[in-house]
């Protein structure tokens, strides 16, 4: 299937969606609502309804291309992926599963005609969390996890409501279908791996079979501040001592556990912050990640026992906030036999691996069958301007969704 | 010698050159040439002419206070210590010294008359370093280590040239005798702990040996920042883990070296400090003092070889900045021989022990024979308007002074 003319068409698809909400450094800026998301959607919807699809939006603003099945049933195959971005996130984070779908579509109506089933292809409305404090809001409420409610107190750093944003943008007024599906048979996510993984070993495509459960905390180890020079070692309840041997103690078992377990310790703050006084108060965060519920519950466990022993040590207080909870979510074991076979059949190298950052695909997999599928991402570099997959690696998952989409529709 | 009145005239004087800068919650604000600074060394100056002092400034703005003695040896027996104060700190860092040295004086002379050898107390302009970056402008200039060429270039926070504020204070200009003197048989300074050992151990007298070597150093540890979620634990180069095995690695050592080593990791900084961020970049600073320069030195030698191992295993870069090398400074046996035998006789309770915190003394010690002696600080508490020593603790102190400068002097 490989040829000139798709790739071409896949470096023009890309560039022309990352042409709405361009930076200066050739990033990419498309908050939910804002002038430069709507600009993109109406784009997009303009697109599918060129090579033929039915574009319709909802009512919180998913728009959602339909390639209309001949058996006249009522499922549907969805595929595609988030449109919004962070500010000055890069052109593929969400995008390239936009941009997949509307290829894949026209290749396949073009080639096969219609499909027995359904087929939609969806830019999904948000998903960051960028703008305002709410992740999953497109995925969210199609699932019917999300509504109004939730978003009721929600503002923008500049003061805008969530809701006024919405109705500025033309969405929330009851002006299109409710968001609310019940007619989706699977979904199909192609994105990003957003990590250095595949690039490193080698690999065309990642085959998710779970997206990571995640927990954080943050973590407050109080002790004495006192001058450095003057306080025997012996005589300190020095907080950051304790701290050390905690994230140290942490970060190793985390090594030790599983292979499929990251933590990490990414923010600390010391009080007071002087070369020379010892830290009376640390604070750091934990976010810690495993694709099986039990395993990270119990490493957990295990690690706040520790740290109960470490901070009797020291005579410093220990509080432990947790703040997230995420529980992890399967992907459909089916669709992926159905991947793997063709994987195998096309000679694609392929990984079967875990998702460490979460995607729509969690939110979707909790309701109906879903496979998340990656492409490498260079260097791991994501939500950044240098967000970058060749061609080449675009191709082959674009190729696999048409094959994939192809099996389950015709 | 205890007294009724010796007690209240040991807290009127406390209180009188506490109201000099003194702060809505009680705490003293006095920096270097300011009018508070000023109105203070003019009240001291007025207060040794009263108890037939012979006082005097020099020209940085040190004020000595002379009792003249009878053998008209050119030789003096200074005690003292400084009188400006960090921002918002006690009434008794430096202050105590000051006091005890008007009060000491004042009580020799009227009890036992004129001295054989010349007695000066002095109030020394400078030790803190909280207005201009620069620490023992008092002292240093005594000893001819610290001249004008020195603070040249120095201006405090709200862009006034050192020497602009010296002259609007009336120094710098001549108009007093030269600074460095070559005269000073001796220096004793009675000062507050500033740290807790005196007063968790039950003693009333600390006797000062050294005063530690101090070393300060940066430490950056650059690695790789990346995704929290979608790094492998095996695939990172977590700056924060290699700095936290370096950390707990050197204050274990630092436990584990001499009781007398003390080490403090009191400030980091991570790049970025976000708790779903891998740190490309930890930065964290080191603290380290102790009595012996070689002990020090090969501690720390030791330190960074195992930093490096640890760097090298984490595939992190070190980068070592060392910023502070500070001597540490003997203090005279000779006159710790004296006061000693003056403790056993008082029956005062007292620790031979080294002073963690750095001291006029550590620059007059490098000139002339010099005794450092500490009266307990409760809780450690220094640089805060919570500094607080008992009288009765005040009291101890000023009668062991006045017994070691009649043992000397008369």
């Amino acid at each position: 299937m490989r040829s000139p003319a798709l790739s071409e068409q896949i470096e023009e698809t890309v560039e022309w969606l990352a042409s709405f909400g361009k930076t200066d450094n050739n990033g990419v800026t498309r908050p939910l609502y804002t002038d430069d998301w709507l600009f993109a959607q109406k784009a997009v919807e303009q697109r599918m309804n060129e090579i033929g699809l039915n574009a319709y939006f909802d009512d919180v603003g998913n728009l959602f291309g339909r390639l209309e099945g001949t058996l006249k049933e009522e499922g549907v195959i969805l595929t595609g992926s988030h449109i919004d971005t962070v500010v000055n996130g890069g052109k593929y984070d969400g995008a390239y599963g936009v941009v997949a779908g509307l290829i894949a579509l026209q290749y396949l109506k073009e080639e096969y005609g219609y499909p027995k089933k359904n087929i939609e292809v969806v830019s999904l409305c948000e998903e960051e969390g960028s703008r305002f404090p709410m992740t999953y809001w497109g995925s969210g409420s199609i699932v019917g996890i999300k509504s109004v409610e939730d978003i009721q107190n929600l503002k923008d750093s500049k003061g805008t409501p969530f809701f006024e944003a919405m109705k500025q943008a033309g969405f929330g007024q009851g002006k299109y279908r409710n968001s609310k599906r019940n007619d989706l048979n699977c979904f199909i996510e192609l994105h990003v791996e957003q990590g250095q993984v595949l690039e490193l070993e080698g690999k065309s495509i990642g085959l998710v079979s779970h997206i990571v459960g995640q927990k954080r905390f943050t973590i407050t180890v109080t002790g004495e501040s006192n001058h450095a020079g003057t306080t025997p070692m012996n005589y300190r309840k020095d907080a950051m001592h304790a701290a050390t041997e905690m994230i140290y103690s942490l970060l190793q078992k985390a090594k030790e556990t599983s292979p499929d377990l990251v933590c990490t310790v990414g923010q600390i703050t010391l009080d007071p912050n002087i070369p020379n006084v010892i830290p009376g108060k640390a604070t750091f965060s934990i976010d810690t990640r495993h694709p099986d519920e039990e395993v990270l519950a119990s490493f957990c466990d295990e690690v706040f026992k520790e740290f109960t022993t470490i901070t009797n040590s020291y005579k410093t207080q220990l509080h432990i906030d947790n703040w997230m909870n995420e529980k992890p979510v399967k992907m459909s074991e089916q669709l992926n036999k159905v991947t793997e076979s063709i994987l195998t059949k096309e000679k694609f190298s392929f990984k079967k691996m875990t998702s460490g950052a979460g995607h729509d695909s969690q939110i979707l997999g909790q309701y109906c069958p879903t496979s998340l599928l990656f492409v490498p991402s260079h260097k791991g570099m994501s939500h950044s301007p240098f967000e970058y997959t060749s061609t080449e690696d675009l191709e082959k998952g674009i190729h696999l969704l048409i094959k994939v989409l192809h099996e389950l529709a015709y």
